[in-house]
């Protein structure tokens, strides 16, 4: 048994864990960050892509975002392609900020390069992660790691590990607050080597069902085509894929490029909140916490979101104010909620719009939504608000 | 059989039929109105109260608001009372326009007197009303009254005899465009011999259930109080109604007049639109047409919106220009819809919040959007618009 101590455990090394790990770096408060998966494997995974404007002022501010800052393009503005016509959303120019598209993969490269740089301990390829003691004022982690078992002693765990990770599982049942209903269908992930097809993204509202095109780098695009449920990956073979794409995206002049797909993966579309997402010493953090569905790009800004606050508050419990850290899920559930809510509002006029043969009074109040959006000033500066997350933390 | 011909028969004396048959008159278009009822009886029948500020306005263009004008009182804003706190949201503050609080049987009373005053032709108490050739150029429209039958040939004929009046069953069934899931819930809609109890509409928002008040006259108010599916009238007795009542809306400071409860009705929570609202030679406006229901206040105004648009499109036909009748369904449903999503949207913020117990995650997401109603100013104006109608016709 390999024992060592230190204040924060870190269980994860997505973009949550590994803000985290670095904001208790930097100040100077010990931390080992463990991740199932090989450095080498979480610096390829595709994720989510798009980074809301004060997410990046958050990461700036706090010395982590100078490569995202310097190279990420940035969004302002969507379409609807409806009825064979283009809606532009230009959500940028109500709210002056905007989206910076950065690859998850690029961000978690940039973080564990300056965590490890500095000197940061890190251990992948770890297995077998139990928590301990968590109701207690000396928890502990185990794990198995290079063929030994370890244990650490610590005063904290951050539980950043994701929506199938351990941490979960050491909360109450009843903590977690599951949405009654899943949305019953599927959205079938894809990237493309394909330069994009427009210079941003494309929501295409459709009787076939929902398809969208994310621009990402000038030689990979994200795409995404809602399935029926119980669909596979199987069921989409690349040329139904691209059959599909063509037919809900495309309009005159608005054609969609095609190009070798690379990821094909069916999502799962659903949603659940860890409440509170404290338990002793242990902190959720991230999806551990809180999975929204891929609707309106919001998992990964919560996961900043939430690591911002996490850190402050070890930060001020370091420094003698035990206060933000009781405080802690409080402090992040009202953003939870604001982008859950705001997921299945636009959900509704993704998915039902396109459904009229199924329920044409909800396709009817869809279209209404989505209607209103594009020609009503107020509704659209509402709506641009919660779309790029300014005062969105109500 | 007595027999007459006119251009336009107007089936029903609500609030659509009379100002239809009003406009019609003053544009010197023959019209003779029927009315199931007696004049004594839709002189007293309470039903709706708000007026939204454009509604009224029209009236009064149109010569039919004086009344209305010089005696409603006028709301601009209304309170959330919610975890015992007040929140009130101004909502004439935001848009410059207001409700006026106008008994629907007063509104009535004016329009049939006006009609009748002016000459306009009305039978009242009609039974066994039947179209016929809806579909030719010649339409009749054949009832019983006064122990006589009559037969009335006419140009065209106004549905406007309400969600349960004979026109709509004229339509093929698969005109009507149902809501897939009713509410589930039912209201109790109460008038009570009492003073209001605070200077607008209160709406609690409460684990037991919603409930409101809707100050109407300074001696009589109405309440509403959230059901049980399936509950009846009598499952409600005074006591348990002022029990619920005392219970859901009052706030330190803010409590609940009793009065004698006179009218004690549940209300249907559903919603439906015939699509489109024309059949051959008979357009329909008002309930006959679309049911929304009662969360927002819309039905009368809904009506309104109809009955303007229909006597502006019957005198540009009979002006030699019936493209506006071909397009009467097409500009009344934009409205429609808007106001059936609004509805819906606010029906969540009302009912899903109390129902924490059984739905804990859609009655957080509920509190979030009614969090963000008050803590944005983005997302108020926005709201506003729809709850006061202005700019709401997209």
């Amino acid at each position: 048994m390999v024992s060592r101590r230190t204040a924060v455990a870190v269980v994860g090394a997505g973009p949550a864990g590994l803000t985290v790990a670095n904001l208790l770096r930097r100040a100077g408060i010990g931390c080992v960050l463990l991740e199932a998966q090989s450095r080498a494997f979480i610096e390829q995974r595709p994720r989510a892509g798009f980074i809301e404007e004060w997410a990046v002022r958050g990461l700036e501010q706090r010395g982590l975002g100078e490569q995202l800052v310097a190279k990420a393009p940035r969004h302002g503005k969507f379409e609807f392609r409806f009825a064979g016509q283009r809606h532009v959303f230009r959500y940028g120019d109500v709210t002056g900020q905007r989206h910076f598209v950065y690859p998850q993969q690029l961000l978690v490269t940039d973080l564990v390069a300056q965590y490890t740089g500095a000197g940061g301990e890190a251990v992948f390829e770890v297995s077998d992660v139990e928590l301990h003691d968590l109701t207690s004022d000396a928890p502990a982690v185990t794990f198995r790691a290079g063929g030994e078992e370890h244990r650490i002693d610590c005063g904290f765990i951050a539980g950043c590990d994701g929506a199938r990770g351990v941490c979960q599982g050491y909360f109450p049942a009843e903590s977690t607050v599951k949405a009654h209903h899943d949305y019953g269908i599927g959205w079938l992930a894809l990237l493309a080597e394909a330069p994009p097809s427009a210079d941003g993204v494309l929501f295409g509202i459709h009787p076939r069902g929902f398809a969208a095109h994310m621009a990402r780098t000038p030689t990979v695009t994200r795409f995404y085509l809602q399935t029926a449920p119980g669909e596979t990956e199987a069921d989409w073979p690349d040329e139904r894929v691209w059959q599909e794409l063509h037919t809900r995206l495309t309009v005159p002049g608005g054609a969609i490029i095609e190009g070798k797909l690379f990821e094909k993966r069916i999502l799962d579309m659903h949603n659940y909140v860890v409440e509170p997402m404290s338990h002793g010493r242990l902190h959720l953090a991230g999806e551990a916490a809180h999975l929204v569905a891929p609707i309106a790009a919001k998992g990964m800004n919560l996961a900043l979101h939430d690591a911002f606050l996490l850190t402050d508050a070890l930060q001020a419990y370091y420094a003698g104010d035990p206060a933000p850290l009781a405080g802690y899920s409080a402090a992040c559930l009202p953003l939870v909620w604001q982008y859950q809510e705001f997921s299945l509002w636009l959900s509704d006029i993704f998915h039902h719009t396109a459904a009229a043969g199924e329920n044409p009074f909800a396709a009817r109040v869809a279209e209404a939504r989505m209607r209103r959006l594009l020609g009503s000033p107020a509704a659209a500066a509402a709506f641009a608000e919660l779309y790029i997350g300014k005062n969105a933390d109500l």
